[in-house]
């Protein structure tokens, strides 16, 4: 997994050529903003002029934690295997998100702690029922991260089409992000740790000691993969896995909140050039997610205060790629339109 | 029209029935942020629990300038018509953004200096090819700026649906509209004047001064029909009659950018409850934009910089408007998934 050579697909002459044919729709100069540069990236990933997004996936990865019986987080652990359910029946944000904007979805149990009837829209890549808490143990072995890792290569390879997103879903797993964040961006555990689902202030207090306990337990942890398998969770792993696999497709990722971020931030220690292939989606309501962002450069298309997880902010998002895309590839320029130029 | 009354919209049964079913929702209380808000809204103008956006419209309303010839604009004013049949092909940025998200297009001659060949999806409502130089004359009379507002809100009632994006085009209509927020905001024309298509430092510099000469020639304008007859344009005339007539129907209104919010300035100076009916798209690139939508009191749903006008802008943050409608209507409760709450 980690010996893979991504391509550089910052082509010049294609960045060029798309830039020229922005420039000469009918249109002030740059005047579609964040549209035209979204225009020109998503070109140079698919690297053609007349980029097409085709069969949109989302893959939401699920999985229990251990650090649930610390007490992070404000719902039960069987709310992760009870909202997979939700989504396989089409009545979670992201089933009703995906549904709207044409995405097909995908839901695989990483790891949670619960056995689940088959179904046609469910993988089933179970590492196994939830991970150890990481402030006794390592979250997962070295064997059971490189498992989680190749089962998202797997499940990326097994889909179509040319543009993915993923989601999660997973009682406490802001946890295992936060301390992802925190260690492999080197920031304070106190910046990286927010309310979840909801705790309130005092919550928040108890939730960061817990993970500046898991922190202190695991000093020796600082490479991306011994972080990753430290403190992560299943379906981070195989997000992590899912993220590798999709940038040496070169897939266009659309990448969702904080959670996904963590796993992304993990892929880009190990290739830097994912983040070619990544637009993000929102900046989210969770505290974390804008240092998140920030350590990964990135710019966000929405800031809707969206906080939910679950690929809902990816699947929001959608529709801004595909204008992006219809605008390169529909518009008139000004001498096919006829209009005069500045 | 001046005398037409509007219906309160905030009805307290309605917004608390709203608010418990979104709060029911598989999710985290208040997890969907600005789109659980926007459902609220959606719910509200519409009067109902299950809002459904029906024939969602966009009128783009254009019209020339007497102001042009004062070298306000980096584009000749023949551009005005020219995009008026790229809009009628189907190649300007709006008619690809509204053909991707589903949005019908009618095209108004508002005031444009050229005669157009009938077509279906043009409506022929001129009052004049173009105003006069509102730094001699007022640009319109009161008859004319009467004619026109009657003419949006006939426009309106021929369009089908409950949801009405407005755009425009108008070679040098940020010059109108910026004269309209500086005399109704009573904020300095040098904060209300932008780049527009694409002037230069000095090009605003030449353009704010022919603006401050237009407000130092009509000291008297500041009831806002007159400022409208004196300073604007036939386009954002017939505009402000639209949005009358549309909020009058209770149709779910979806603002683009600067242009378009100050035809809506005046509409709401005349009857503040307009705004009930509105959903702000974005927060434009055009200087003048943040400080209008602070003077309107919005809150923009998308900053993506863009600053094309036509309508460009409320075409692409259209979707969110359905999201929003989708989570209200589709999403599962906590006992219709079976999933436990916190």
């Amino acid at each position: 997994m980690t010996t893979t050579e991504l391509t550089n697909l910052d082509n010049p002459t294609l960045r060029t050529e798309l830039q020229a044919l922005l420039d000469n729709k009918t249109k002030p100069l740059g005047s579609l903003g964040r549209l035209e540069q979204l225009a020109l990236q998503i070109g140079l990933i698919l690297q053609t002029t007349k980029p097409v997004l085709q069969q949109p996936q989302m893959l939401v990865c699920a999985g229990d934690h251990g650090l649930v019986k610390r007490g992070v987080s404000l719902f039960p652990q069987d709310v992760t295997w009870q909202m997979v359910e939700n989504f396989l029946a089409g009545g979670a944000a992201v089933s009703v998100l995906a549904r709207q904007n044409g995405i097909a979805l995908t839901v695989a149990d990483c790891g949670v702690a619960h056995d689940f009837a088959p179904r046609p829209a469910l993988r089933i890549c179970k590492v196994a029922p939830g991970t150890q808490d990481c402030t006794q143990a390592p979250a997962m072995t070295t064997a059971q991260c490189q498992q989680a890792l190749n089962n998202g290569a797997q499940l990326v390879k097994s889909l179509p089409g040319n543009a993915l997103m993923l989601g999660e879903m997973g009682i406490g797993n802001t946890s295992p992000a936060a301390l992802i964040l925190s260690r492999l961006g080197g920031h304070a555990i106190a910046d990286c740790t927010g309310a979840g689902t909801g705790l309130d202030d005092a919550g928040i207090v108890r939730k960061t000691a817990v993970l500046a306990e898991a922190l202190a337990k695991h000093p020796q942890a600082t490479e991306p993969l011994d972080v990753l398998a430290t403190f992560g969770g299943f379906e981070i792993a195989t997000m992590t896995g899912a993220f590798l696999q999709a940038a040496a497709e070169n897939r266009v990722i659309l990448v969702d909140g904080f959670i996904v971020c963590s796993a992304l931030l993990v892929a880009a220690r190990i290739h830097p050039l994912v983040l070619q292939r990544c637009v993000f989606a929102h900046k989210s309501g969770e505290r974390g997610h804008a240092l998140m962002l920030q350590t990964l450069g990135a710019q966000p298309l929405l800031d809707l205060g969206l906080r939910l997880g679950e690929g809902s902010g990816a699947a929001t998002a959608w529709p801004l790629l595909q204008s992006a895309c219809t605008i390169l590839n529909e518009m008139a320029s000004f001498s096919q339109a006829g209009v005069d130029q500045a």
